[in-house]
C-alpha cells in the first residue's frame, strides 16, 4: 500500500505539464489526467492551419514525456465533476480519482461572446482538429476559386478574413498573405493567387493590443507589407455562408468571404463554473476561477487551479495574462507548495510572475518582441522568437532535425503540409456555386498561356 | 485560342502523375483531375498508421509537384462518368473537361469480398484518413487497457488483428509489434504493453505470396521473433466489435480483439465498371478494365488505363501486379504513346513492364527483397528498401531532412507522430467497459511500484 501523497492534475498542457514535471518525486503518487494522450505546442498551431507543419511535429504524447517519472501515472479522460470535500475528482466514464492535492489545469476554449452559431462558418484555432479544418478551408477555397469562372464567386472564395488582432490573428493572417504570394505563387493557372485579400479586423484600436503601442505600429505595418488590410474599430455584427457584416464608426458594411477564422476570444474551461459551484469560489465573466495569491481557492488549501483556467493578479492586482509563461510558472508554483507541505517545510511566499516578454510573429522572418523590457522588432525578434520556440521544442520533443527542417521552410516559402484531409474532401461538390454563376453546363478551361 | 491536344488524365496517383510528367510538352494542354489535392506515397502509409511519419511528411499537394508544367492545369474533382463518343469527362459537380486522349488512373480501393459492415470495425489502409483512424484505434487501445481493470477485457484491447499478409500487413504487423516492444516499454503503469497479442492472419498458405517461398520464410521468421504470431491458411467468417471468428482446417475458432486491420485485398475504382458500361470494355472479377497490349481500350485507341485500374498482362500472357512500378511505366507508356501520335510519329510497340523486383519491411532496419532477380533480406534488403524509397521521396519532395529524421527514429523506435486525433477523442467514455467488468464506481489505481 502506497502512503504516498496523492497528487492530480487536471490538464496537459502547459500549465499541467509544468507541474507535472516539478513533482516528480518519490513522496508523490502522481495522476495527470487530459482528455487528449498529447501535450500541444498551441504557439504553433497557426503554422499547422497554414500548411508548414504537421500535427505530429507540435505535439508529444504525454506519456512519453511522462515516462521517465516513474512516480507518475497518465490517463486518458475528461473530467466532468469535482467533490472537494470527499476530495475526489470525476471522470466521464464513471471513473473517480481520490487525492489529496489537486491542480486544476484545465485551459481555455474559443468563445463566441454568445453567437455560437458563428462556429460554422468562424472555426476558432484551440485544437489540432480545429487548425486541420482552417487548412482544409484556406487549401480549398484557391481550389474552388481555380474551377469557379464568375468573378465575384471568385472574389468571395479569395477573400479571407481573420477576426481578432491578438498574436494568433497577426501570425495567421501574415502565414495566409505569404501563402498567396509566394507558396501558391505558380501553383495556378485561371487565378493569381496574389488577386487574394486578406482581411484582419479587431474592435480594439489596434493590433496585439498587449505590446506597447510602438510595438503595434510595427505591426501594422509588418502586415500592410506583407498586403493584410488591417482594420480596426471593428465589430462583426452578423456571419453566414456567404461572410459577415460589420460596423465601425464608420457604419456598417459587409464582406463577402467563404473563409473566416475567429481568433476573436477565449472563455475559460467549464470545469471552471463546476468548481466554483462546488466550492463557492468566484469566477469572472470570462469564467476563470478567483484564486488567492498562493494560486489556490478560498477555504480549499489543497486545490491549486493555474494557467487560463485561473484569475489571479500580481502583487498590484493587475490581472495575469493568459499566456504560457504564467501558466508555466503557476504549475512549477504549485507543485513546489504541494512538496513543501509534503515535507513538512515551511509555506511558499505568494506566487510570484516573472514576465520574461511578449512575442509576436509576423510572416516570414519578422516579428515584434517585447523581451524583458527591451522593445525588438524586425529579423532580430524573429531569431529571439526561433530560438525560445527552438529550446521549447527540442526540450519536449528532441526533434531537432524537424525543427531545421521547419526553419528552412519557413525561410524559403515551402509548405510541406499542404494537405487538404477529412471526409469533407471526398464530397467535392459546387454544383450549387456553378449554378449560381449561371455556368453553362460544359466548363472550357481558358487555354493556357504557353509559348509554343 | 489552343489548337494543343487536349490530355486528361484522370488519378495522382503512382500511374496518372508519371504520365503527367510525361506530358510536359508545349504540343499539348494537359489537365489532371484528382479527389485530392495531394499526390499520396502509398507505401509508406503504414507508417503513419503507426505514428512514425506524419502524414504530411508522405504527401506532396499535385499543385506544386507540377506547378513548373506550364501547360499543366491541376484540377480537384470526383469524376463520376466518361463520355468515350463525345469525348467527354463528367465531374460530379456538373463540369464537363472535354479530351482528344484520355488517361484513366483512378487505382483501386480495399475490398472487403462482399462483407462491406465489417468497414466498421476492421479499417483498410487506403488513405490517409484510415491511416489515422488506424493510429488512433492502435494508441486508443492501449490507453482503455491501461484504465480497465478486467484481465479479460483487458486482453481484448491488447490483441491486434491483422487479416491479409501481403506487404501491407506483414509491415503493419511488424511495426505494431514493435510499438508494443519498443516504443511503449516505458510509457504505461498499469499494464506492460509487451503483452500485446499481435495475429497476422491470411487464407493462402504463406505471408507475402507474391515472393519466392524463400523469402517468405525468412519473413515469417522475422515477424516471430518480433512476437507476432503468424496464422496462415485462415478465412475470417465473422466479425464484430469484440472481435472475430475464423475458420480453418483445424475448424472454427473465435478470437476478442478489439483492433482489426484489413490488409485483406483490393477491388478497383467505380470508375472502372462505369467505363466498361460505356464502351463494351471488359472487366475482371476485381473490376479492372481489360486494356490491349497497348494499354488502350477495345475500339478506342484515344483511351488508357493504367495501374491497379487496369487488367494488363505481359507478353506471356502472365497478369501484372498492382505495384506502383506497373503503375508508373504505364503511365510514361501512354503518355509517350499520345505524344507519338500528337508528332505523327510511328506507334510505339506493345507495353513491357521492366520488373525492378519487389520489397517488403519487417519491422526495424529488416526486410525481405526480390531485387532483379536477387533475394536479399536482414539489413541488406532494408538498405536497399531504404535507398529506393528515399529516391522517390526526395523526388517529390525535397525534404531530406524530414527522411533523415525519419530513418534516425526507424533505427531509434521513436516515433514522433503518436496523436490520438479526430472527433472521438472527445468523446471518451468507456462507462460501458467498466460496467462490463462489474467495476466498482471508484477504480483505485494501483499503488506505483517505485522506492522510496
Amino acid at each position: 500500500m502506497s502512503e504516498r501523497t496523492k497528487v492530480v492534475v487536471i490538464g496537459g498542457g502547459f500549465g499541467g505539464l509544468s507541474a507535472a514535471q516539478h513533482l516528480h518525486s518519490n513522496l508523490v503518487d502522481l495522476t495527470v489526467i487530459d482528455r487528449r494522450n498529447y501535450h500541444l505546442f498551441q504557439p504553433l498551431l497557426y503554422q499547422v492551419a497554414t500548411g508548414s507543419l504537421s500535427p505530429g511535429e507540435i505535439a508529444s504524447p504525454l506519456r512519453s514525456v511522462l515516462s521517465r517519472q516513474k512516480n507518475t501515472r497518465v490517463w486518458l479522460g475528461t473530467v466532468v465533476d469535482v467533490d472537494p470535500d470527499l476530495k475526489q475528482v470525476i471522470l466521464a466514464d464513471g471513473t473517480i480519482v481520490a487525492y489529496d492535492s489537486l491542480i486544476i489545469a484545465a485551459g481555455s476554449e474559443t468563445s463566441y461572446f454568445g453567437h455560437n452559431d458563428w462556429q460554422q462558418w468562424a472555426p476558432g484555432l484551440k485544437s489540432i482538429e480545429e487548425a486541420t479544418t482552417i487548412r482544409h478551408k484556406i487549401l480549398y477555397a484557391f481550389e474552388v476559386a481555380e474551377r469557379i469562372p464568375d468573378l465575384e464567386q471568385r472574389r468571395a472564395w479569395l477573400t479571407f478574413v481573420i477576426v481578432g488582432a491578438g498574436p494568433t490573428g497577426v501570425e495567421l493572417s501574415g502565414a495566409i498573405a505569404e501563402i498567396a504570394r509566394q507558396t501558391l505563387k505558380n501553383d495556378f493557372r485561371s487565378i493569381n493567387p496574389k488577386e487574394a485579400q486578406i482581411i484582419l479586423m479587431d474592435g480594439a484600436p489596434r493590433v496585439l493590443r498587449p505590446f506597447p503601442e510602438y510595438l503595434s505600429e510595427k505591426a501594422n505595418r509588418s502586415l500592410t507589407n506583407l498586403g493584410v488590410q488591417v482594420r480596426c474599430g471593428v465589430m462583426v455584427k452578423h456571419m453566414n455562408e456567404e461572410g459577415l457584416t460589420i460596423e465601425s464608426d464608420k457604419g456598417a458594411d459587409s464582406i463577402a468571404a467563404k473563409t473566416v477564422i475567429w481568433a476573436g476570444g477565449i472563455t475559460a474551461s467549464p470545469l471552471g463554473r463546476i468548481l466554483a459551484s462546488r466550492t463557492n469560489a468566484e469566477t469572472d465573466k470570462a469564467g476563470r476561477v478567483k484564486v488567492k495569491p498562493d494560486l489556490t481557492i478560498p477555504n480549499y488549501p489543497d486545490i491549486y487551479v493555474i494557467g487560463d483556467l485561473a484569475s489571479a493578479t500580481d502583487e498590484k492586482g493587475r490581472p495575469l495574462p493568459g499566456l504560457a509563461q504564467v501558466a508555466m510558472q503557476g504549475g512549477q508554483y504549485a507543485a513546489t507548495a504541494i512538496l513543501q507541505k509534503v515535507k513538512g517545510q515551511q509555506e511558499l511566499p505568494p506566487f510570484h510572475y516573472f514576465d520574461k516578454g511578449t512575442l509576436a510573429v509576423i510572416g516570414r522572418a519578422a516579428a515584434v518582441a517585447d523581451v524583458f523590457g527591451a522593445h525588438l522588432s524586425g529579423f532580430i525578434a524573429w531569431l529571439v522568437w526561433f530560438f525560445i520556440h527552438l529550446m521549447y521544442l527540442v526540450t519536449f520533443q528532441s526533434r531537432v532535425l524537424v525543427f531545421i527542417q521547419w526553419a528552412i521552410q519557413d525561410l524559403t516559402f515551402s509548405r510541406g503540409a499542404r494537405l487538404i484531409t477529412g471526409t469533407a474532401t471526398t464530397d467535392f461538390n459546387f454544383t450549387k456555386e456553378l449554378a449560381d454563376a449561371h455556368a453553362a453546363r460544359e466548363i472550357k478551361p481558358e487555354p493556357l498561356n504557353v509559348p509554343r
